[in-house]
């Protein structure tokens, strides 16, 4: 399948080679053509990857991944273009956070919205779904590093039918177990929220090798 | 011990009745002496149970649980007076739930502040445990009701003798085995932000026993 990666952080990088793995074709997008990271991730992942504009990867990929930094996104996601996007769907793992003023960040935008949401309101022709935002990347695309992936990931966008392709995604390509639907895009705002509480874990645990996972 | 419950709801109720069980001298604390509520608890709950005003209360309790609803918090401390509370430990288990504008409630504060910290910060003299504000008030004092019992809560403040305490009441008294200290009162921002996401599980599963646990 062909794949857009928007973003060149961590997570961008992990969710392409992982994707990579799997046989796809991948193309990162970035603000510039000349990224030094995106041309390092090409240059060891072998023919499948490519690198180019957001625009360039959002037109390539038949599937978007948003991994760009949350305080970003929008301003990524228009220069990846509304034709572009169009009719496709955007897998969201970004988070609005701001670390201008030091540790722990707070949020751009929380509350009573969220970027899942400011995303699906800018791009209303674009199947946006909310997923995996809430724990570190390398965890995203291998549960089972973890308690032998018996933890818990959350899913919620506006569109059933999206929803449905990107819990096979989650299931069959990253081996996801445990995927909670909490239903339409606005539960971004539960998922964004739980950022501030994982980020003070992170502080006392002293390592992001963790996970929740949900006791009924 | 002598230990004031500050509100009448369900969570002031489950709490004061539990203390009431495990043989503690209990006053139920509200806005008047004739609130019906806390009269109709003491009724069922013996001797050792009694009421009066938030003052009267905290007057009382040799520690004191804040069980009002996170709204009304400020002023219904306010109402049991700095004097009566000084030097006392004080658990906090209030959510700053806003459900004026309906389902699902926004918070009242929350990112850069937190209703913890607006405690503490009012009364400088009493040491606020944020703690159990993160599940249903029957699993807070009968976390076994639950997989077996494995699952966590979280802990902040500012005392360390104050935070050993709750910990050492929550262990013994309640029968929580998992308990992730997460620093300062600061960290309330954490626990109190993970309410949105909670809600969103609530109204998804469609009841209220479940919690989280964390792997690691």
């Amino acid at each position: 399948m062909k794949i857009a990666v928007l973003g060149t952080g961590m997570v961008g990088n992990t969710i392409g080679t992982k994707l990579i793995q799997l046989g796809h074709e991948v193309k990162m997008g970035s603000r510039t053509t000349t990224n030094e990271k995106a041309a390092k991730w090409v240059g060891e992942s072998g023919a499948n990857a490519s690198t180019g504009t957001f625009a360039d990867a959002a037109a390539f990929g038949e599937l978007l991944f948003n991994c760009t930094s949350g305080k970003g996104s929008l301003e990524a996601l228009n220069l990846a273009g509304t034709e572009n996007m169009k009719g496709k769907v955007l897998i969201d793992l970004s988070n609005p956070l701001d670390f201008s003023k030091g540790m722990p960040p707070t949020l751009t935008v929380c509350n009573d919205n969220s970027l899942g949401e400011q995303i699906q309101a800018a791009f209303p022709d674009v199947k946006v779904v909310k997923t995996l935002n809430t724990l570190n990347c390398m965890l995203m695309v291998n549960p089972s590093a973890l308690g032998n992936g018996d933890h818990d990931i959350f899913i919620g966008g506006n569109d059933a039918g999206a929803k449905e392709q990107v819990k096979d995604i989650l299931t069959n390509w990253f081996g996801w177990k445990n995927i909670h639907d909490l239903g339409d895009i606005s539960t971004s705002r539960g998922v964004e929220q739980w950022l501030p509480l994982w980020i003070r874990m992170m502080v006392a645990f002293g390592n992001a090798n963790f996970n929740l996972k949900i006791v009924r």
